[in-house]
């Protein structure tokens, strides 16, 4: 039984996930039905001229990417049948996928819009136009669906499709040296491989990887087959596709950040499974760029909108952050990925700060609106939304939600990995013997973890559980005695012969924190964040006494915590005295004055980023000015 | 002579009087001819169809507003001839009027673009297409020529046009109940008044003030008959005008801002002469609420680019701040005028704010490039331009250096009024007696102010002299001996036989001064600006030794000044120690942490506002955050 099916028991996942069940995929499976995302499955799709071709490109280009938008819809039903089994969703993927099957080509081609509406285009795109993206997901669907469900409905329509694609692209005489615009079709090829035992597409998606970026540019011999000056590239450079160089060769997050975070994953995939040292090496490079100069604090990550990715260098400007949730959602795939080539929290902390915070806040309470960008300031006026023109975030967010246990837990021949604290139990297999760890906690609201083992005969492994940087020196009892643990990538390891019963208590501090960044995030300067354990918090007008903008927290202010059941069902606050200047005194007429505005002590509450948006609209801000030292 | 003819001997007016002499006005000069607005007065011009009509509107709208520019050229080189005379400057300017009197129609109508371009629409769009604007520039060019050099050429011209647009527009039968969208045509009307001593220029002008904004509403009446429903307006509300309600009406400065300061000159010409009272409470209550709601600290005016006007109250963001040059050369009218109703320092101290700050800051050092918008601070890409599409502001610019004197020195019957301080002798008359009062300064560098009196016989007058609000209290001797005067609307008031050599001397304390703004104006919330005498400073990155947008200011730190004769031909500089975040003890890979950045003494060194971006381009601030208090 693979983690994604770990049901979770707490008062944290266990309710988003149970919103993301009963809300969120029903939600996702209604918009896609009205929006006409299902017809366009039927074989008698016809689309009228409007969705198709309204003012020529945009609208026709979203259409473009509605398979992704079903296939990942597929992909999170999947995972909750697996946690939650439930017939009437069963039967309703059922014959979604039934559709899909009945579509598909002769030749195994399955894409919506080339097999519809431009059947002459087929491949003919790469760079803009997503039919291997679309193909990706629809295979990650059929992975998901075939390991949730055991069916292989869908899985042999996607292994069919896959084995044309990997007679239509590589190196061989008459095929094509092409690759997507979107990288995507790369990791699902890999689950792909990894859940058939098929290498040919693990050999497939390795070909993808490593023709990225070289030369001759095959997007440029592609817009020159359609009469198209490739310097008429509308993004400018083949870095928005993370095309600019060999994959080997690059050494920076760049261009679209929800291409670039799904491309790092193959990366890291192929790193990890073939021992390979250059893409390793790339990865490690990467990543250390991405999140030590370009990642917000919240773990969000790409700065603009204009490019939906990266600019330069600490370019993390607040209320205009685009960070957008597929992007937060594609780092945590990264992360779980850089795991696989060592234990080390570098990754886990992140994967952990991008989920607790980028990904989750993407969601609203109700599971049934999205932001599709997640700035750190707002002046009141960024909402989520139910749906959107290119809704991608709404099935990605529904898909990670229902297959969490996946990022987790994880497991080798000889070791129990906990990476992420949350109450619910984990199967694993040493040897012939199954071993279930029970976590019981109450984390993210606190920090004291007790897992405890529970097996049918005595097995031999080692405990791994990871210590987060944030957390300082943890306490940690083994069957109620303190025990010292060597640590390794900041993951504590227990290894011994573990019997039923054993049990291991993991404390770790909790406390508020203020967080500043290195001086060169300029609209960071002189502010203040606030962390406490995995969460990063904000304040939001709904708590205020003063005007959000008008909050200084000092660097003396006292912060403290507390459990309350009353807002949004429960969620831990931080609260503290802050000052805020005053209008009291100064004349109906005085603009400007000699004397600065009296500060006055005012309470202020924080409450988790991801909570933010879920009351009365108002401002909002992550970073707050501060003063003394 | 009118105080228009002042000529200033110190070392801050006096080059910027002969750079505008010998550089700019030559320089806009060649940019009218070469722009084709010159030849756009000869009969036979034939303007290629790209000027006229290219991509249809826009082009056209700017060619609509080439009258003015001119216009506002002839009156800044008239005043200039007036101070320095200049016989090729004077025959030049013969020239342009012998062309714009040929020009004139036989009916009196002078307008290139409707005699040429569009003579069927003849005031078809009082709205939108500025002809009477047109119309009031020429007019005032000519008052300011004749009143130069006593020829009558130009203001002949004007006169006839102004009867025949008096003929056009009032309430008689088959006449036009309309009024201009940019209003202009009024207050030049009333100079017209004066100089000719002609009631019916005045009549004229109350005319249209009183017409603005009745119902039914003229600007609706003349879109229907162009067959454009009125709702179509493209700036929404007739608020753009100042035509939403009948100015008695109004009481809040809003909508384009240079039209809203144009149109409150005229309201407050008819204030004073008229003894209006509702004007006059009118005038009071919009410029209370202009200046104490939506005026930027250095007297700037007009928050957006969007409607290059008024927002909201308190709206008064400083990177984005339009505040156009031309809205602070007609806060100075403005606030000239005011001064008619009855001396108040609340007007002086604005309009020298203006003049010093916002208006200045307009044109650089050199007198060849001008700012059209004057933002509070810039990321180092906001520079000057030696031309614009719509150039209105060099030449308003040149026009309000060239006649300095008038906001210099005024008189009525029994006072000698000294509004502003700045080193010249102004002529004045009481009786049969000329007096010359004598300045001798080194304002605004300095505070002390020498008065001296020239008379031929013994004088009576009340000598008025402001003494600002920013100042403190001043010192004053006469003829060597303290002497106390008494004060009203913050002007002293010597009132005695004067007799020649008397001296004055008034010690204004100049001490370098911190400014807070109101809590209410939250892009300045925890920042601080820095005064000194009339000038604001700002710090520019050319004289900083860290990045602009590090510098924090303690309210402990101590702040001196400095004239420094290498910066710009010598100015007042502003020099303290700062504090500023470095990044030394940060990891290359630390990009958060719980440490806050260290903050380290760094020297910073302030310049006027007005004289920023004349060096290395770079980043600017006004605000500066501050801590402590």
């Amino acid at each position: 039984m693979p983690f994604t099916a770990v049901r979770f028991t707490d008062r944290f996942w266990a309710p988003r996930q149970r919103v993301n069940r009963e809300r969120t995929i029903p939600h996702i499976d209604r918009q896609n039905t009205v929006t006409g995302r299902i017809d366009a499955f039927r074989r008698d799709w016809n689309p009228s001229p409007e969705v198709t071709r309204r003012d020529g490109r945009w609208n026709g280009t979203v259409v473009m990417f509605w398979d992704s938008d079903v296939a990942k819809w597929i992909e999170a039903a999947a995972y909750s049948l697996a946690t939650t089994p439930d017939p009437a969703l069963d039967a309703r993927l059922d014959a979604i996928i039934a559709l899909i099957a009945e579509r598909q080509a002769p030749d195994g081609y399955m894409n919506t819009w080339f097999l519809t509406v431009d059947p002459e285009m087929r491949w003919a795109n790469l760079r803009d136009w997503h039919e291997l993206y679309d193909a990706g997901h629809l295979i990650e669907a059929a992975v998901a669906h075939y390991e949730a469900t055991g069916k292989r409905s869908l899985l042999d329509v996607m292994c069919r499709y896959a084995d044309y694609i990997g007679a239509t692209f590589g190196r061989g005489p008459g095929q094509k040296r092409g690759y997507c615009g979107h990288p995507e079709i790369e990791l699902a090829l890999v689950r792909l491989a990894r859940a058939t035992g098929e290498q040919r597409y693990h050999d497939l998606a390795r070909y993808f990887v490593d023709e990225r970026g070289q030369q001759p540019h095959y997007f440029d011999q592609e817009a020159i087959a359609r009469g198209q000056p490739p310097a008429q590239f509308w993004a400018r450079s083949y870095e928005y596709n993370q095309a600019h160089l060999p994959v080997r060769e690059q050494t920076e997050a760049v261009g679209h950040s929800v291409r670039a975070v799904y491309l790092y994953s193959a990366m890291a995939d192929f790193a990890a499974s073939e021992g390979d040292q250059q893409l390793r090496d790339a990865c490690a490079t990467i990543w250390r760029h991405l999140t030590t100069k370009r990642m917000y604090v919240m773990g969000g990550i790409g700065t603009s909108a204009k490019n939906e990715g990266f600019t330069s260098d600490y370019d993390l400007p607040n209320e205009s952050a685009y960070a957008e949730t597929c992007a937060a959602i594609g780092l945590v795939f990264w992360a779980q990925r850089m795991l696989r080539l060592g234990l080390d929290r570098r990754y886990t902390d992140i994967l952990e700060l991008a989920l607790y915070n980028a990904v989750l806040s993407g969601v609203s309470h109700d599971g049934e609106s999205f932001f599709y960008d997640n700035p750190l300031a707002s002046a009141g006026t960024h909402h989520r939304s139910e749906w959107f023109a290119c809704p991608c975030c709404p099935p990605n967010l529904a898909r990670i939600i229902a297959s969490l246990g996946d990022y987790v837990y994880a497991q080798n021949e000889h070791e129990a990995v906990v990476h992420l604290y949350a109450q619910g139990s984990g199967q694993f297999r040493f040897g012939e013997q199954d071993v279930t760890l029970h976590q019981q906690t109450d984390y993210p609201w606190d920090g004291r973890v007790t897992v405890r083992v529970e097996t049918g005969a005595p097995a031999s492994f080692a405990l791994r559980l990871r210590v987060p940087a944030w957390s300082g020196a943890p306490e940690l009892l083994l069957n109620g005695s303190p025990v010292n643990a060597p640590a390794e990538g900041g993951y504590l390891q227990i290894d011994r012969e573990w019997i039923d019963g054993d049990e291991v208590v993991l404390a770790l501090p909790m406390p508020v924190e203020r967080l500043y960044a290195r001086p060169d995030v300029t609209p960071d300067l002189g502010l203040v964040a606030l962390r406490r354990g995995p969460l990063i918090y904000c304040v939001e007008q709904a708590d205020q006494s003063v005007p959000v903008e008008r909050i200084v927290l000092p660097a003396s202010a006292e912060l403290a915590s507390e459990f309350r059941a009353d807002v949004l069902d429960g969620l831990v606050v931080v609260t503290g005295t802050a000052l805020a200047p005053t209008g009291a005194g100064w004349a109906d007429d005085e603009l400007y004055r000699t004397a600065p505005p009296e500060l006055r002590p005012c309470p202020i509450t924080a409450i988790p980023y991801y909570a933010w948006d879920n009351r009365a609209p108002g401002k909002m801000r992550v970073w707050l000015p501060t003063t003394g030292s």
